[in-house]
């Protein structure tokens, strides 16, 4: 289940070290290599050989060993070690040393306290590769991708256009094709507005953005219904009448999907260049220490990304 | 199963009529007058013996003879059948001739354009019994309820103040005790922006007006939790670990309850004076005559009304 080069995780914060290494503990964790903090991980007691190295030549001598999991502390001084870690790994994967990489969760505002400019790994990533990526949530029994992400609220409406809408479905498609194999995946999008507006009653961006955005989509082939209410959407999803649920922001995206597959699903960037899957949850700070946190999300990332590297045949 | 005193359905629009019969087909129709538009009711072919009333006198009169149940299609020339059946029904509960009142779903779009002025029912019985009601939905695995309701998403945050996240948690607390039977229901609030906000970083309504309501409501004695990320109030809920879920607006609340409860959970207007239960879907045109439109949450909204009406006594 690998192609012959390491995969990379970054086990970020939180409950992240302590879930990566129960997850490396019950799944394949040959030719893993960790970037990140090495003290948070020598405190979680698991039964994993670590050995620090100080440079990618270092891990992959030690990969080459074959007995234990090198960890890598990355430091460029101009950022917190997390980010340094994100970097380098991406780094790695856009010069194909590595297959592709699995993240854990980071703490947005603890990292944004210390100048990290992005609202999260996908934007982060995207500013990496050069590219708009789509976060998506696959593993469980929904699939789910959204047209904005970590925004408030109150900013939703105006970046819900159709040329963003466009872009999020046609990614989304691409990538379920290529990396998943669905020939012709079914898509429903889901309105913005409640009852997506009822014909404008209940607000106009559902009418004026989503309608003709998908009647864009359809004119270039893709299999895409909508706009529909929350509840049809993901209904037609649960019934196995659509393959992707394409929400419009967070919420309507995220509850649901969470609501169904709690622990299954994981976060997909779709359209980077490179493989990298997370896992669907944040740092959980108050369950660090209590044994409490599941690696259940980490395992099914790790699964995945090594699933979506065969697939792709990267560097095969 | 009956406090004595009849129990008032009116069928509404599109599939109303049809899945109005299918659940008396199969539940208890004992004591059920039905107020609508006789036309589509007889168009379905049902088991059910239907005979025309014009007063309510005469409905009376047909129920105590105990083989069919009375349709009465009421008209008072201002308004459309369907909004003066409303009317004339929550006018018998108000005056305590009727234990409650189970509605099937209005088109709002369509009734609008005839003049009605409200948002849907829920506002409309609120109007009419002089009180602001709170949209809650109950039957399945999760209960729900929510602080906004049918407006456009570019009108929620401003709509979410403290008073009115008191107000909501409040009746919806009271109704949960009173109507079900829940001792010290266990509450958890949504946040409004992604995550809750994340400490300001996502939007400030969160620490604003929901942080100051809960610590109000704590204050007044209430088990409040939150606000919480969507995710993790619902995964509160279906671990047992909340007995209401309260959501900031619509697809917040009802995306997630219905990606778990499709079919099984019932809206059920909280705070109002009398006993009203309503299904938890709309119209659905396109499955008029079909065959296809199932009653499973008519039959729920019939059990529940007659569940609360034997539990509060109401008339004894």
């Amino acid at each position: 289940m690998s192609d012959g080069r390491p995969l990379l995780v970054t086990p970020g914060m939180g409950i992240g070290p302590e879930i990566t290494l129960r997850a490396l503990e019950v799944t394949d964790r040959n030719k893993v290599v960790l970037i990140g903090r090495e003290g948070p991980l020598r405190e979680v007691h698991a039964s994993i050989h670590l050995v620090r190295v100080n440079s990618w030549a270092m891990a992959l001598a030690t990969l080459e060993e074959g007995v234990a999991v090198p960890i890598w502390e990355p430091s460029n001084g101009a950022e917190p070690v997390e980010v340094a870690a994100i970097r380098i790994a991406t780094e790695r994967c856009m010069a194909k040393e590595a297959s592709g990489l699995v993240t854990g969760p980071i703490h947005k505002a603890r990292l944004a306290a210390q100048g990290f400019q992005f609202r999260g790994h996908t934007d982060f990533l995207g500013d990496l590769c050069g590219v708009r990526p789509v976060m998506g949530f696959v593993g469980g029994e929904l699939r789910v991708a959204l047209v904005t992400t970590h925004i408030p609220l109150s900013a939703v409406p105006e970046a819900v256009s159709r040329e963003r809408v466009v872009h999020t479905v046609r990614t989304a498609e691409r990538a379920l094709r290529e990396s998943l194999g669905l020939d012709h995946p079914r898509i429903v999008v889901c309105g913005l507005n409640p009852h997506a507006g009822e014909n404008g009653l209940l607000g106009t961006e559902d009418r004026d953005a989503i309608v003709p955005a998908i009647a864009e989509l359809t004119a270039l082939g893709l299999d895409v219904r909508g706009p529909l209410g929350v509840e049809a959407a993901f209904l037609a999803a649960r019934s196995d009448q659509a393959d992707l649920v394409v929400a419009m922001y967070h919420d309507q995206g995220l509850g649901p999907l969470k609501a169904v597959d709690f622990g299954r699903s994981v976060n997909w960037s779709m359209g980077l260049p490179i493989v990298r899957v997370s896992v669907d949850h944040g740092t959980a700070d108050d369950l660090v220490g209590t044994g409490r946190a599941k690696p259940d999300s980490m395992i099914a990332a790790l699964n995945l990304a090594r699933a979506i590297v065969q697939r792709q045949g990267v560097g095969l």
